[in-house]
């Protein structure tokens, strides 16, 4: 195991022999064992520990647990206490990513004020697996192949050579103890699911797809170093920047072996998102003007290319819905209405029902602006102003700058993903309705 | 469905409304579906139905389904019986195997002889997300990522824009009949378990995720053609080429981005495997004159650079074991030996216990060649030559040609993969042992 170990900081070009290590250390199984490596192989290391406060004894036991181990070692011990929980309430965010978006900072604050090279962490080869599994799942592009790279910046987790399994059996014959540990009792939903339903059955196929992830993941990243430096050396060609504003070249693109992913490559860059690039793609001979958004950046067809540059004003996003149109690809996703005979019983705030005869198309989708308001649903017509109404329903802070209103003559029919407004609700006098989804 | 159909059609340039189509159709769901989009589009096309024979009477039935069906659809149908069965038998491999090996020269032969411009098969979405999982299980690079692929060749899938369920939907409004597939009945452990166990799981978190595991291999097949355009520019710089020998220049490799990516990239062109390539790239500044055997190439370390030249004799292919080396990659897999205090009793082809005391080492490990024996253990010390032994234990006529055995001093003590030699059994007088493992 400590050969193995050896081994893959050499392969790797982790660190060196001399390199001052700050170990990220929870007190569970992998870090214990990442521990004993580093101890074993007479690496300078110190010991940081973080107490979300989230099991309330167990917390303080883990705590303990950690303490003494570094004073077994002879390392610095770092303990902070974090209210995570009341973090978690203020941002709008689980509990899970708040101890993420508290952990990391603090770890690079120990390492600049101590003086360490690098910041280790305990992921091993199943957890790179889940990770992998969870991306295709959910959809990525090649980057969500990587899974968990072995180096980025000053993080290294150098146990990614070993799978869960081969940490356990070293930690028994080694009779080390752990604490139970407390992320993976707190693990996710989706985690759980790919940990225990679906990694053991594709594990009676191939005993090795570790390994095999492992292995996927570093020719992916070395697949995308060799296309970051192909795409760069393109930008010469297709790529003009003048500031904040970039302008790309049709004909030029349309010259390369696969123009369409190398605009996406890109576009990625400013925020736009791999549906919409297909569609600016389609679109390429177009009408010169014609306009798309992301969150960050305003892209527009002109003669011959598209100007890319950064939104000034959010109010300067807008989209205009025409009937026949059907579906519009906008920043947060794909909005689509279609003509139903009936409303269906299904509580989805991502779908709306609107009476089409109070509809004027073409209708505006654009994000919500401080002044707006409707007549919420279930409100006996009562006005409410769009700032309180996201305030009730507890909209997290960091999300009410992405909230899109769909407006008809002035009025706003939907406020997409919330609620419809009660003057454009389907009733017995209805003749059309139209089903609004965001998808 | 249709609408979904032709822009799928036209996104993917698969074919034009004037192409003449073979539709390869086993009666089953997908094929019958396949077949009604192609009716109600218009388009030319006539029908190829494969009757493998594997079960009885529902084959014929399965037979007389799809000509009736070319009838109502008044498309030409052709039909050709095959014996897969005793064809597997003869190859030594797979009925699966056999079928489609059968299976696609016939359909080749159809379109030239009547002069289709395609042959269409019904694969879908989630026959993609099958195979890209499949492939992530057993271990793939960049190219096992793309699953199926939407066009090949004259090979066109053009129903991968649909799920199985929305193709059964379909199915079920339209009243269509079809024949319980049977290649779904006789679908292999690996896909089943994929199909029934881990997929539906997979779904829970993302409903849509066939379509996310096709906009993934749309994405990988591109990025895979940007990376062969680099590949092919850097190829002057790197390579030169002079007849059936490739020379490779160590220096100009170790200034691109990711050397290692790159060299794979070339030599898998050659037989080599990754692992075997991450050796020859670690070795790269050792002794000249060091060999590596793909099955069909021999890579030689030279000064400045590797020599890949094609293997005139299988006898070429020789790689000796030191004692020390405790490992060796070879174009078969990796071969390991390990001292043991005992024997298991676990039956696995591909481990050996030799007796340390009787072995010379340097070893060799070989390809076996006519006039070889060996005395396989559990046959009272008699010889047997390997030719005879391997057709004994039925070995397909394929696969011969890559056994490998282990000599000492001119005596074979492992058929690798088969079995040992008495005379290098473990007994009561061996002091050492040596566990020989295949991975």
């Amino acid at each position: 195991m400590l050969n193995a170990f050896l081994t893959f900081i050499t392969e790797h070009q982790l660190f060196t022999p001399a390199s001052r290590l700050l170990l990220t250390v929870s007190g569970g199984i992998d870090s214990v064992v990442l521990t004993e490596l580093c101890r074993q192989a007479g690496f300078t290391f110190g010991i940081a520990h973080c107490n979300f406060q989230l099991r309330g004894d167990d917390s303080e036991a883990d705590e303990a647990f950690v303490r003494a181990l570094a004073h077994r070692c002879g390392a610095e011990c770092y303990v902070r206490r974090f209210d995570a929980k009341t973090f978690a309430k203020n941002e709008g965010i689980s509990t899970q990513m708040a101890a993420r978006e508290l952990r990391y900072p603090w770890f690079e604050e120990l390492r600049q004020v101590h003086r360490y090279d690098y910041i280790l962490t305990a992921h091993q080869q199943d957890d790179l697996l889940e990770t992998i599994l969870m991306n295709i799942t959910r959809g990525t592009g090649l980057a969500g192949l990587y899974g968990i790279l072995p180096k980025n910046g000053f993080i290294v987790r150098p146990l990614l050579f070993a799978t869960r399994t081969e940490i356990s059996t070293f930690l028994t014959q080694r009779r080390l103890t752990w604490r139970e540990d407390s992320s993976n009792a707190s693990v996710d939903y989706v985690r759980n699911r790919l940990r225990h339903d679906v990694i053991p059955t594709l594990r009676t196929i191939n005993p090795n797809i570790s390994a095999a992830a492992a292995r996927l993941s570093e020719r992916v990243k070395a697949s995308e170093t060799l296309l970051s430096a192909y795409t760069k050396g393109l930008e010469a060609e297709i790529l003009q920047t003048d500031g904040a504003t970039h302008r790309l070249f049709i004909a030029a693109l349309e010259k390369q072996a696969a123009p369409l992913e190398l605009l996406a490559r890109w576009l990625s860059d400013f925020g736009f998102h791999y549906h919409q690039i297909k569609k600016i793609w389609t679109a390429r001979n177009g009408q010169t003007g014609q306009r798309f958004f992301s969150s960050t950046h305003i892209l527009t067809l002109d003669r011959g290319g598209w100007l890319v540059h950064p939104v000034q004003k959010p109010t300067e996003i807008s989209y205009t819905l025409e009937e026949k149109d059907r579906e519009i690809v906008y920043s947060e996703g794909c909005l689509q209405w279609v003509e139903v005979e009936k409303l269906s019983s299904e509580k989805n705030p991502n779908v709306a029902y609107l009476d089409a005869d109070a509809l004027a198309f073409p209708l505006t989708l654009r994000l919500w602006q401080p002044g707006d308001w409707l007549c919420p649903l279930g409100m006996q017509g009562k006005r409410k102003k769009i700032s309180d109404f996201l305030v009730d329903v507890k909209v997290p802070r960091s999300l009410k700058g992405q909230v899109y209103v769909v407006e008809s003559e002035g009025n706003i029919a939907w406020l997409v993903g919330f609620r419809g407004d009660e003057r454009f609700k389907v009733n017995e006098k209805t003749t059309k309705i139209l089903k609004f989804t965001k998808t």
